[in-house]
């Protein structure tokens, strides 16, 4: 099973980045999951380049990327209660994209605080067809944890167990889909 | 006076951008419209490239831009119930801008059924510290009104009226400000 995971900070320290590589490195061997080095190498989205193609080269790699992985992981910061326009700017890439109806997401919060982000991101994800997977879609209270880097976090017990359980969720969910037959027939989940 | 102009859309066709060249067309001779060529070039905002400076050119073109209007002009669009990442991107970059404090900002709406985008950057704007001017936010229905470009809606009477209205409204609240002793008198609009 294969997870990209997209991170909606651009900066070398982000705690969502972090926490994103520290999902990697708990991964159990039957999950990969892969951090995209995209998200930061996209264009701004320009209609205008989907219509009269070829898509630029990051977008394109993009496409491939989401459309070859089971589900997706999503953490990103909250900006002047905002989305961060890294994210949305990654989304816009990705609305008009097949492979994206009834793709599985889960939706990590970092910073439970930030709530304007996190709502306006499941709103956008509603919108686009995803599938929001509500019981992986978890809260990491990291801010004022002292937890800055994903050694730390995997190394701290009660994170740790939190991500293991998101990613056992984020696994039952996925291959139940696959037994029920693919995207098509995709239960929702309750 | 001067406003900045900022649209959210980078296509070329973009009703949101045809309406701010619309306006800057119908403005009085006192009132110099100014239509921003930088949404577009800006890169991805990085936190890293504030704090290790000097700032990308088209970001410090940007802040002199900002810095130098009286007041701000955005029309947008909504994007999958969603900002668009090219004016989050924007915005992001200028969250740590002084000159941005108090700023005057008005927001055209030219799609009034897309209201979740609209909430989304008024909310950002109010967390960034600007002064969005209420009066002067309209809502000009042009979705299926057939008028796609500036020279058809600075024809149009009723868009015509609209937005020389609300040009009359925003240089009234800046000359009010200017009298008051500028920025850090500025008086709440309500």
């Amino acid at each position: 099973m294969r997870i990209l995971a997209l991170s909606g900070s651009l900066r070398v320290a982000s705690i969502n980045s972090a926490l994103l590589r520290a999902t990697a490195a708990l991964a159990p061997s039957m999950i990969d999951v892969s951090v995209s080095g995209l998200v930061g190498r996209l264009p701004l989205f320009n209609p205008d380049l989907e219509s009269t193609g070829p898509l630029p080269d990051a977008v394109q790699a993009l496409h491939e990327e989401v459309t070859a992985a089971d589900a997706l992981l999503i953490a990103s910061p909250e900006y002047a209660h905002g989305v961060t326009g890294a994210i949305k700017n990654t989304l816009d890439w990705l609305v008009g994209l097949p492979a994206f109806v009834d793709k599985p997401v889960a939706v990590i919060n970092a910073s439970p605080r930030a709530h304007h982000a996190d709502a306006a991101l499941r709103e956008t994800l509603r919108t686009m067809s995803a599938r929001i997977l509500e019981s992986a879609s978890i809260s990491i209270p990291l801010l004022g944890s002292g937890l800055r880097d994903e050694a730390g976090m995997a190394a701290a017990p009660a994170v740790a167990q939190a991500l293991r359980d998101m990613l056992a969720q984020m696994h039952a969910v996925v291959m139940r889909n696959q037994a029920d037959g693919g995207p098509g027939n995709f239960r929702v989940e309750r």
